[in-house]
C-alpha cells in the first residue's frame, strides 16, 4: 500500500511525524510511505531513510485556527491538500495527518469524496479501555439522522472485523441512557429500530455509558457530538485518576520507595490506556483511507498509527462499498 | 427541614437506607426524617432512633423494570409516591429516593409538580472528579430546547452557589465538541448564543470533554442524552482505571509488600472520586426538593446524601423560583 503523510501537521511535526515514518518504513517494507511537506525541512531528515520512503513537496500547512474548506481552497499546495490529493489521483490508497481534524475532514470531502449510499462520514477511534472497542462517530458529522447511525454501524463492522482481527461477526452497540429498545431521544429510538431490523448487522442493542469498557460491543455507534464527548471524557478521567495515583504514591520517602517496586506495573497500566497505543482514528465513508493523527501524537504514536494502518487498510475501501451496497439490497425474505 | 425519605427504594432497601438516615438525623438535629415504607419492615430498625426520625406507612415500591407514570397511578401507596405526595401537601419540604430514578422524576412531576416558567427538569449531579463539578441534565430531559439549557445554567447556578459555598458567581460551562462559539450542533449552537446573551449567569463558554474534570467552571450543561452518557462514561472509566492499578499492584508478593505501604494512599483516591461521597444527585425545576440516590447505595450515600440536601436545601425552591423570575424580566437597559 501506498501511504501519503502529512508531515507538517501535528503539534510535533514534521520531527516526530519523519520518526514515525521512518520506524513505521522499517517494519512495513511491502508498503510505501511518501512524506509530503517542504524539502527543505524534510530532506535533511531522510538522509537515513529506507527505500520506501520518499518525499512530496507541498508548502505549508492549514492551522488549527483557520476555517479548513478555506485554507484548502485558498492553499492547494498545503502538505494535508496535496496528501488528499494523492488519495483523489490514485497515486496513494491512503493518507495520514497529524494536524487539524478539520482540515483532514474537510481535505477528504472536498478531494477523496463520499462513498455511494453513506451520506456523511465518521470518525471511528479505538477507545483507551483495557477490553478494545471501535467507537464512531467520534465528531465527523455533529447532527445525524438514524440512517447515519446505521451506516457507522456498517462500515464500523467491516473496519473492527480487519483491524480487530474477529473471527466472527463484529458486536454492533448503540450508545444509549438506557439498555431498553424504547429509551433516549428521538435519533437514539429511532436508529435502534434501523439498527435491530437491519440484516446488515450483528446488532446486540443499547449500550449504556458505564458499560462502554467493558467488552459488551465491539463497536459502539453514535452521533459525532455524543461521541467527541465521551471519547475526551474518557481520555480526560483516564489522564485525571492515573495523575491522582502518581501524585499520592510518589508524596512522601516512605510511599516513594514502595512506589519505586510499583513503578514498571504502574507504568503498564498508563500504557494500557496511552491513546498512542493506535496513534489515529479512522475517517470511514471517504473513498479512500484516511487516518487522523493525535494533534500531540510522538514518533510512537504516528507509527502505531501506519502499522494500524497497514493492517487494517489495503482493499478496505472496496469492502465498505461492498458493505454498504449489500445492505441496500432487499434481502431475499423481502424480495415478493 | 422536613425529609421524607423512601426507605424502600434502592438495592440495599431498606437497611442501609434506614442505617443512612439514622446516622444522618444524628447529625442533624435541626431536621426531621420520615421513613416511608413498610412498618413491619421499617419499625424493627428503630428502636434506638434519634428523636427527629419517624414512620410514615407506605406499602411497596416502584421497581425498576416498571413505567414509572402507569406503576404511579396504579399504586399511589407505594413509598415513592407517598414520599412525593408529603411534599406536595407541604408535610416535607424534601424527599430522597434511591429506587427508580424514572420513578422518582415521575413522582416529582405528577405531584410535586414544574417551577413556573421552567418546561423540563434537570438532574443535577457532583461529577466524580477531584475539582467539584456540577453537571445538569444528567438524563431527566434527554430531548431540550435551547432555553431549556439556559434554565439549567440558572437553576444550577442557584444550586452550586448554595451546595458548593460559592463565594462568588458560579461559572457556567457548555458541554460541547469545540472551544469556539460556532461549535457544535444545533443545540450546542443556540444555547451558547442564549447563554452568552443572558444577563441571568456567569458563562465561560464552551467545554470539552477532555476539560470536564479540570476545574475551568463550577457547573456544566448540556441535554440529559449526552449528560448521562458522559457521567456514566466517567465513573465507568475512573472505575476501571483504578481496578486496573489495584490489578497491577496486587499481582505478585513483591508488589503486594510495597502496595500494603500504599494501600492506604491509593484507597483516598479511590475515595476522592467515590460517587458516595455526594450520595444523590438534586431533580432542579420542581415545586420541591427531590434527591436521587445511587440504586446501589450504602448506609454512607444515603448519609452524605442527607448531609448535602440538608446544606443546600431549606429555601433552595424560593431562590430558584426567584432566579427563574429574575431571568425572565428585561435587564434595566433593554427597558426602553
Amino acid at each position: 500500500m501506498r501511504v501519503a503523510v502529512d508531515a507538517l501537521g501535528g503539534d510535533n511535526a514534521p520531527g516526530e511525524v519523519v520518526a514515525g515514518s521512518l520506524a513505521a518504513a522499517t517494519k512495513l517494507t511491502d508498503d510505501e510511505f511518501v512524506l509530503v511537506g517542504n524539502g527543505d525541512a524534510i530532506r535533511p531528515r531522510l538522509e537515513d531513510a529506507p527505500a520506501n520512503v520518499s518525499l512530496r513537496e507541498a508548502r505549508g500547512l492549514v492551522g488549527m485556527e483557520e476555517d479548513p474548506a478555506a485554507a484548502l481552497r485558498a492553499r492547494p499546495d498545503s502538505s494535508v491538500a496535496v496528501a488528499a490529493e494523492m488519495v483523489r489521483a490514485g497515486e496513494a490508497e491512503a493518507f495520514f495527518s497529524a494536524g487539524s481534524t478539520g482540515a483532514a475532514v474537510a481535505a477528504a470531502l472536498l478531494k477523496v469524496g463520499r462513498l455511494e449510499g453513506c451520506r456523511r462520514p465518521a470518525i471511528a477511534t479505538m477507545l483507551p479501555f483495557d477490553k478494545p472497542v471501535l467507537l464512531l462517530d467520534a465528531g465527523a458529522t455533529v447532527s445525524c439522522r438514524p440512517q447515519d447511525l446505521l451506516n457507522f454501524a456498517i462500515l464500523g463492522g467491516v473496519f473492527a472485523r480487519r483491524y480487530l482481527r474477529l473471527q466472527s461477526d463484529p458486536r454492533i452497540g448503540l450508545v444509549n441512557v438506557g439498555e431498553e429498545p424504547g429509551k433516549g431521544d428521538d435519533l437514539a429510538k429511532e436508529a435502534h429500530g434501523l439498527l435491530a431490523g437491519s440484516g446488515a448487522v450483528h446488532f446486540v442493542g443499547n449500550v449504556e455509558g458505564r458499560e462502554i469498557g467493558h467488552g459488551v460491543a465491539d463497536v459502539l455507534v453514535t452521533d459525532g457530538f455524543t461521541g467527541n464527548v465521551v471519547l475526551k471524557t474518557a481520555e480526560g478521567v483516564a489522564r485525571e485518576i492515573l495523575g491522582m495515583v502518581r501524585e499520592a504514591v510518589t508524596s512522601s520517602t516512605a510511599t516513594r520507595l514502595a512506589a519505586s517496586v510499583l513503578r514498571p506495573r504502574l507504568v503498564a497500566v498508563r500504557d494500557r490506556v496511552d491513546p498512542e497505543n493506535y496513534g489515529g482514528s479512522f475517517l470511514l465513508g471517504v473513498r479512500g483511507i484516511v487516518v487522523i493523527g493525535h494533534g500531540n501524537s510522538h514518533a510512537r504514536g504516528v507509527e502505531n498509527a501506519l502499522v494500524g494502518l497497514s493492517r487494517a487498510g489495503s482493499g478496505l475501501v472496496e469492502d465498505l462499498v461492498g458493505a454498504l451496497a449489500a445492505a441496500r439490497r432487499p434481502a431475499a425474505g423481502d424480495a415478493v
